[in-house]
C-alpha cells in the first residue's frame, strides 16, 4: 500500500488539471505522527528546481509533517515566480491541514521551463486535503507519475514496523539521482539523527547506482518519514536494511519501466581496485549511447564496452580485461574470447560482468538499451 | 585532390575484399620527400588498437615515409596476434615500396574484436603500390571510408605550397578524437620540430570540438606528413592558418555526415570563466541525450540545456544564465524568456548559444542529434 503502508500516515491522490490528459496529478502524504522525523536527500544538479530549494530548507531542521507532489510541471528554471509558487504551495497545504508551511515538503515534476498553473493547483490541493485518508498510499503514487506506464509502490515488514515507498521516474534517469520523486514512510521509532545515515547509505547502493539515460534531472527528491506510530523501536541496521530494500525494489521497478527501454541490463563491474573505479567504469558503459544500441539489437557488441572501460581512469591493464554477457566470456586477457554468437540477448533482462583484475571491489549499475522508442518519446515530449 | 594536392606525395585506394560490401578498403600514401617530417595525434583511449600502438612508435622519431590505412576491421582488442598484424602490415608495405618497415604508419578502422583476414589484405598492399599515383588521392579518401556515406577531403592553397587531406569517421565521434582516421600532407618545407606543435595547435581546436556521440573510439588517429617537394618555407603562423583550416574543414565534414543525424548542431558557449569551464558545459551539453532528441523532433526544449549545465563544475550562477537558439533568447537570467515558439528548427544546422556570465572566455562544440537511423545504424552493424 505504498506510502501508507506504515501507520501514521494519511495520503490522497487527485486530478488538479495540470496534467492535459486528465490523469491524477497532485498527491499529498501527511505524518500524523507522534514523531515527525524526516532525511532527504535532493539532486546533485546544480541547476535545480524551486521546490529542490524550497525543499532543502523544510527538511533541514530533521522535521517534516506533510509533502505535496505534482505531476505536469517541474516548476524548474522559473526564476522567481517559480519559487514564490512553491512557497505559495506549502502555505495552501499548511491552510487546508492545519500545519506549518515551514514543515511542508514540495515536489514537482513534468516539463522544465513553465510556471505552474496555480489557480488549478491551489483547487487540487484543497480536494486532496479532504481526500486524505489512512488507505491513500495506492492513490498518491498513481498522481506522481509521468510518462511512466504504471504507478512503483514497495512495502518491507519489519519486526512489528513497516517501511512503504512511492516513486515515479522513466526518463532523465541517473546518478544521483534520476528524474524521480520518491517518498518512502516509515511508522518505526527512530531518532532523528539516525534516519539521515539510513537514508543515505541505502541510496547510495540503489538510486544512485542506476542511470538509464545519463541525463540528470533538475527535480529528483527521496524523503523518508518516521512517525513512530508503531511504537517498535528496530536496530539501526534493521532499519538500514528494510530501507535498503524499499529502494532497491523502487530503482529497479524504475529502470523497468524507463521510457522506451526493450532491455534492463545490469553492469556489474568486478575486481576493481577501488569502489570509485568500479563505479567510474560501470557508468562509463552506461552511458555508452553504441553498446546501448547494441544491446537494443541484440548484438553481443563487447568491442563498445572496451572501449567505453578504456575512457575511465580506472586502475586496469587492457590486456587483463575479461568481459562476460549473459554468462558467455567474449572477451579474455583483452583479447577475443568465446564465440559472440553464443550470446543470447532475447530476453529483458540483460547481465554485463566486466573484470578489471585490479582488486576484489564489485559495484553492479542498472542501465537499460537506446531504443527508437526512446528517441521518440524524448523527440515529442513537450510538442 | 586530397593528400596528393600537396608535391611529393603518390597514394591508391584499391578494393582488398575486407568489407563484404566490395568497396574499396585498402589505402596506401607515400611521401617521396624530399623530406619526410611527420607529426601525428592518436585516440586518448586506453584501450588502443594494435595499429595505433605501432603507429606511436613509427612517428615517435618525426620521420614517416609512408601511412597504410585499412576499413573493414579495426583490428583492436585483438590481443598479441593484432599486434603482430599490425607489424606484419607495415613489413609487406616495405617490402613492396622499398621503404623501412619502421617509418610505415598503420590505421585501421571497422568492427572491434576481429582479427584481420591477413592474406586478403597482404595481397590488397600489392595493389596499391602498383597504383600509387600522384593524383590517387582521391582513390585513397574512397577507400577509407566505413559507415560514412562519402568520402571527405579539403585543400588549402599557401603562397607556393599546398596542405590537403582526407578523413573518415561517422560514428564512435568524440574527443579526443572522434573515430575517425585523418591523414593531411603539405608540401612545404618546415622543420621537425615545428609540424608537432601545428598539429596540436590544429587540433585542439578542431577535431577535438566535435562530439557527435560521446563515444570514444580506440583507432583514431590524425597524422601530417611534410615533403618539402615545394621548395618554399612558410612561416609558422602561416602553416598553422593552413592546417587548421584544413582541419576545420575536414571536421565540419565529418559532423555533417555522422550516423543517421538529421540536424549539425555547433553548441557556442560564451562568458566562460576559462576555456576549460566553457568546453566542460559544451561537451556536458552535447553529450546530453534528452536535448539530442529535442532537436531531431524540432524541439526547442532548452530546459535539458540548463539541465545539462548544471552537471558542470564550470563557474556560474544559476539565476544569470541565457540561452538563444537559432538567435531566439528562450533563456534569460535564469528564468523563462522569449517564447520558445518562435524557434525554427526546421534547417539542418542549429546554432546553440549559452552565456555563463562569468568571463571572458568562448568555445564552440560541434554535436548532431540522436535520432531514429543513429539507433538503428548502431543496432545492426556488426550483425
Amino acid at each position: 500500500m505504498s506510502v501508507t503502508a506504515a501507520q501514521g500516515f494519511r495520503a490522497s491522490g487527485v486530478t488538479a488539471g495540470l496534467k492535459p490528459s486528465g490523469k491524477p496529478d497532485v498527491a499529498l502524504v501527511v505524518n500524523d505522527g507522534p514523531d515527525h522525523h524526516a532525511a532527504a536527500v535532493f539532486t546533485s544538479n546544480r541547476v535545480c528546481a524551486a521546490p529542490v530549494t524550497w525543499s532543502k530548507q523544510v527538511v533541514s531542521d530533521g522535521r517534516v509533517d506533510a509533502v505535496v507532489l505534482n505531476s505536469g510541471g517541474a516548476n524548474a528554471i522559473t526564476g522567481g515566480q517559480g519559487f514564490l509558487d512553491t512557497h505559495r504551495t506549502a502555505e495552501l497545504v499548511a491552510e487546508v491541514t492545519g500545519l506549518s508551511a515551514g514543515d511542508v515538503v514540495v515536489c514537482s515534476t513534468g516539463l522544465i521551463g513553465e510556471l505552474l498553473p496555480m489557480p488549478k493547483l491551489s483547487a487540487g490541493i484543497q480536494v486532496a486535503a479532504q481526500k486524505l485518508t489512512a488507505d491513500g498510499g495506492a492513490a498518491a503514487a498513481e498522481a506522481i507519475i509521468t510518462t511512466d506506464t504504471h504507478a512503483k509502490t514497495s512495502v518491507v515488514q519489519g519486526d512489528g514496523w513497516v517501511v512503504g515507498g512511492m516513486a515515479k521516474g522513466a526518463g532523465m534517469l541517473a546518478p544521483a539521482l534520476a528524474t524521480m520523486l520518491v517518498v518512502i514512510t516509515t511508522d518505526a521509532v527512530v531518532d532523528d539523527e539516525v534516519l539521515d545515515g539510513v537514508l543515505r547509505s541505502a541510496t547510495h547502493v540503489t538510486f544512485d547506482r542506476i542511470d538509464s539515460d545519463g541525463c540528470q534531472s533538475t527535480n529528483d527528491t527521496v524523503l523518508l518519514m518516521a512517525s513512530g506510530a508503531s511504537g517498535v523501536r528496530p536496530t539501526t541496521d534493521a532499519l538500514a536494511t528494510a530501507v535498503t530494500q524499499c529502494c532497491a525494489d523502487l530503482a529497479r521497478q524504475l529502470i523497468g519501466d524507463a521510457e522506451g527501454a526493450a532491455h534492463d541490463i545490469a553492469i556489474e563491474v568486478r575486481t576493481a581496485a577501488s569502489e570509485a573505479d568500479a563505479l567510474e567504469v560501470a557508468r562509463a558503459i552506461a552511458r555508452n549511447n553504441l553498446f546501448k544500441c547494441a544491446i537494443f539489437g541484440r548484438d553481443p557488441n563487447w568491442g563498445r564496452v572496451l572501449a567505453a572501460v578504456g575512457t575511465t581512469k580506472a586502475a586496469f591493464v587492457p590486456e587483463q580485461l575479461a568481459v562476460s554477457m549473459n554468462g558467455v566470456q567474449v572477451c579474455r586477457d583483452g583479447g577475443v574470447g568465446d564465440d559472440r554468437s553464443l550470446v543470447d540477448l532475447s530476453g529483458r533482462e540483460v547481465h554485463l560482468a566486466v573484470d578489471l583484475n585490479a582488486g576484489a571491489e564489485t559495484v553492479t549499475v542498472w542501465t537499460n538499451d537506446l531504443t527508437h522508442d526512446y528517441v521518440h518519446e524524448n523527440s515529442a515530449y513537450s510538442t
